[in-house]
């Protein structure tokens, strides 16, 4: 497959779920009204599109599911990957329990936690392991992507123990900053960063909108 | 204050982190310790910096507790503001009782669903309110942030309805692209977006990385 710009990568999702939302009886879009809808402009459109698509039907547009099954292919949301969940708190255990990742190419099939009260429970069918059965679960599982929702004194530890296992995909909800050696990727899902954006937008502070 | 690039101000609390993190006994920090732990460039930390703080002391850095304070004080951690959530689903019911946002600024005061079942439950002394109360609810405690954490389907009504009720800025997990008037600010929590970027280091599809 031909590399993908990061930028159209990131904005895959969102036209993915435009066109989704639209009404059945819209066969045929065009570039300008995706790009009318979701206020980007229709060269960058037209240009994304044609990387996961042939060109749309002059004066006509994409056929809107042939589209959406060409960013789906593009996005692997065909082929599910397991993942494992480390830190079975709330917002560990809201994931866990989010089915809908599967229709973004994802499974958390375990969690793990070090609090032997909730080792054992199972939630939707799936287990929560002790910490120290991680590796095993992840090499038997072949599993290469790990979620980080505990505290942020021991996400550190936690991730070393996710390379350790052969994790190579992190996506990191604690508030700290994480080193891990070159070919792991890390996916920082900073709450702290968003809210500084959006509180900015009170007036409370000033930003630069323009940079 | 003067105006702060949106850059500079998404790298705050990440800096913030990184200080906190540090041992106590690490009372004077250098730009070049922060840019090497961050893995940023020099130039780029000493001027972020530059925006919240004083210079730095030659051949010593920067007193580590005044650095976190003038950070804090520039992302608005001292005067919280109150918000409200719709949807209280397991990810908003996660989010309600995620108590750290308040070291953040933000503090949710209220729930919405117009599930029966729902509405009166309290959680952390904090209750469940219908969404028919929503308005009455914003007005009287003069609510500028709303969080939506609905299914997709009707998250654009529930935008609608927020925006009616004088919110200015909207936190939107749904996957979902919300129209919104001028002057309204949505920041958008796609995990979808997330994913496609996690996933896209597992080999299976390719990016262009320096994109």
């Amino acid at each position: 497959m031909k590399r993908i710009p990061k930028n159209t990568l990131k904005r895959l999702p969102v036209y993915l779920s435009y066109l989704k939302n639209l009404t059945e009886e819209q066969i045929y879009v065009s570039a300008t009204l995706i790009a009318d809808g979701l206020k980007l402009g229709d060269v960058q459109v037209r240009k994304d599109l044609a990387a996961v698509s042939g060109e749309g039907k002059p004066k006509v547009g994409y056929d809107r599911i042939k589209l959406i099954e060409a960013i789906e292919n593009r996005l692997g949301y065909g082929e599910c990957k397991n993942a494992v969940i480390v830190g079975a708190g709330k917002l560990g255990m809201a994931l866990f329990g989010y089915d809908k990742f599967k229709d973004y190419g994802m499974n958390i099939s375990a969690a793990f936690d070090s609090d032997l009260k909730k080792i054992g429970d199972t939630y939707l069918g799936k287990r929560i392991y002790h910490l120290n059965e991680l590796e095993e679960y992840c090499v038997r599982n072949k599993i290469k992507i790990g979620i980080i929702t505990t505290p942020a004194a021991v996400a550190q530890n936690v991730c070393d123990v996710m390379v350790d296992c052969g994790i190579s995909v992190i996506w990191n909800f604690a508030p700290v900053y994480l080193k891990v050696p070159d070919g792991v990727h890390i996916q920082n899902e900073n709450m702290a960063v968003s809210l500084a954006v959006m509180l900015s937008h009170l007036g409370s502070m000033n930003e630069d909108p323009d940079e």
